[in-house]
């Protein structure tokens, strides 16, 4: 279970102290680069698409357990997988995002995204009808 | 970027040809098996939650780049980044289902689930207010 990476972020965001928690909490648009291998895999994406973006959280901490929720201690202590930290045994980021652009289909311009320059991109998927509302 | 199973899925679907392609679609419930040393990373988690389940395709083709969408060749060939076919070069599989029941913190029931028996399980995040709308 070894993951590669297929690209990575390019965004003004440079460290984690100082990036919002969630895309929707005034995350600044980004860009994915795809490694030149991974090209292909990007052909059928479209300009307005929602898509799902995986990444890596490279910066976060695996052994965490349990954490205060969004690292305020007056919220009580819950398990990591109660919460949407970084810090989990995997530390994969789910981020939901629209393409504004993709230039050469390696360069994807996305909305919103909060994570930070450099994180590595592990997956990306169409979302799906129904996917948000059943 | 190594994984750890943090538990594995338990599904009445046995192979991979029987499933159906998303949870939407005719998916049985099926349980969560955690792990002993993950146990602790489930508190917090309520029945009646909304959760997004990450799992390793551990059956996927991890060289395929582009197919026929939904393996029908009626459908042009696609990059995989644009579909949801298990086949792609980070076989993530990621899964919406509600939290029925939880017993004893490591057997977690949901309601629809599309992976077969025997899936690693390598992350569980609440769904978050508006991830689904915004």
């Amino acid at each position: 279970m070894n993951l590669t990476p297929i690209g990575h972020i390019r965004s003004t965001l440079k460290d984690r102290t100082n990036a919002p928690r969630q895309a929707t909490e005034g995350a600044p648009s980004a860009t994915l680069e795809i490694l030149p291998d991974f090209r292909q895999a990007v052909e059928g994406l479209r300009s307005g698409d929602e898509i799902w973006i995986l990444t890596w959280l490279h910066e976060a901490d695996r052994d965490t357990l349990k954490v205060h929720p969004r690292s305020d201690p007056r919220n009580p202590l819950a398990g990591v997988f109660a919460t949407r930290s970084p810090d989990r045994p995997n530390p994969i980021g789910l981020h939901r995002a629209r393409l504004l652009s993709i230039d050469n289909e390696d360069r994807l311009q996305v909305d919103a995204l909060e994570a930070i320059d450099g994180t590595p991109i592990i997956d990306i998927k169409p979302v799906l009808k129904g996917e948000c509302g059943r």
